[in-house]
């Protein structure tokens, strides 16, 4: 593999580059950004060695994170330039739209449907490093839709970047992450709010915020370019998960009210077993 | 200051012990906890020297380190025992019900209400370790109503352990504290338990979690014999918190059903400015 070829500049299309170049040598990679403040920062910092919008003919590798209500068009528009020996992959957090709007296209075979488990709360080139990917989980849906040769070149790439594949449909994908990672960042946007607005009243109240409360604040420093649109794209499976979690909320707010002390810590200690659980995940 | 007696030896009440001996000499550190596992645990770990249920009259500091519905009758009891040169301080992450409660004791000059603003999510002597309270904030509630020669002892222990005192009133505590700590908690159970529940249709949920959800659900892993109680304790400041929390995510959901993408990143990047506030605060 000798040539990448990445579309968006920021957190992810940076540090699968700065990766990439860590681990594969003589590695050409060029880029695009529709920011011109990323397209230099990418320049600047070594993430590609020049901007070109299109890719060259004889591209191994495009990786395509843009921001999810990007993704579809330029995905499409990416199969309809690249040459015969070029395999696609996006890194979008969802993927039943993308696999549905592909399913037709003459060259299917040239996409893979892909997404890595990683990112901070953090967004652009700047934020981008060699590190963010080493041993993530990539969940890949529709492998078989993939033309099995140009799949190795992807698979150089992941098996250098030490990433742990995983398989699944586009709809399962969809719905697990609705819980395990869109749901976290609106808790966090949430937290984030009602704090703020507490702030108006009680000026010194974020004086005697802890580890705790970083901790589950965190996400709301996330990008609301790359939020709003995952927030659409995976709307059913997000409303799903926020009205379990409102349902929830509002259960557990009725214990408080009651002062029902005993449920509450049962309540609590059968959420303990996540302990274990994310444990075991390691 | 020579003698220090803790009285509850989990999380909080070791770390004060190891943190005290790490920077002060000669000091005598005697404790008890209901648990003897917890008596056991403390001593083989060097948190005290002796298991002792009353404090001797010459103890210089008796620091109350349980959970939030036993602090009260302990702190009564114990003031009633203590000879004249005795402060008592307690860790309790509420603290009006404590100072309305010791408002009229004969002592209450030797009591002063404390809270350190410090923690993990783990509980018991295992997990205290001797920087835990290093550079955290301390807040401190009716400074004026403490002795003020008794006083300096405890000062000798916040200087050492390099705790940042703030002065509050104890209902200014006790509402602050609501939502920058345990709305904190409760969204994190919460959290915990949607994707539990979710996990009896999708077994293999858990291995698409990121650090994301890492880290916006590692407060349902807090010990619920602590949080139980202080649910119960701090009622009506945290269902006001949470009903904020709660209007908040339901307008939200509406924002998403409605496909407003622009509202949603609006929002969004309004409550980003918390990125600045807590970078301040650091």
């Amino acid at each position: 593999m000798k040539k990448i070829h990445i579309i968006g500049l920021g957190l992810l299309g940076g540090s699968f580059s700065l990766g990439a170049k860590k681990k594969l040598n003589d590695l050409v990679i060029t880029g695009f950004d529709i920011d011109p403040k990323n397209q230099k920062d990418a320049l600047t910092l070594g993430i590609i060695s020049e901007v070109k919008e299109t890719p060259d003919l004889d591209t191994d590798l495009v990786i395509l994170a843009t921001p999810a209500d990007t993704l579809g068009g330029l995905l499409v528009k990416t199969l309809d330039q690249i040459g015969p020996e070029t395999l696609v992959f996006d890194v979008g957090s969802t993927k039943s739209s993308l696999t549905k709007l592909t399913a037709g296209h003459p060259k299917r075979s040239q996409y893979l449907a892909a997404h890595p488990i990683a990112g901070t709360e953090y967004s652009g080139p700047k934020a981008a490093f060699e590190d963010l990917l080493d041993r993530k989980v990539m969940i890949i849906c529709e492998l078989e839709k993939t033309d099995l040769h140009l799949k190795e070149k992807a698979y150089e790439l992941f098996d250098a970047l030490n990433l742990k594949l995983r398989f699944m449909d586009p709809e399962e994908h969809d719905r697990h992450l609705a819980f395990v990672s869109h749901l976290s960042h609106i808790s966090s946007f949430m937290l984030g709010q009602t704090v703020l607005q507490k702030m108006a009243d009680e000026k010194n109240i974020f004086d005697m915020a802890g580890s705790g409360f970083a901790s589950t604040v965190r996400l709301a420093k996330s990008s609301p370019a790359m939020w709003a649109p995952i927030l659409t794209e995976n709307k059913e499976n997000i409303l799903n998960a926020l009205d379990g979690y409102i349902a929830n909320l509002s259960s557990f707010r009725e214990k408080i009210a009651q002062g029902e002390t005993k449920e509450l810590f049962d309540e609590m200690a059968s959420i303990n077993k996540i302990r274990d659980i994310l444990e075991l995940g390691k």
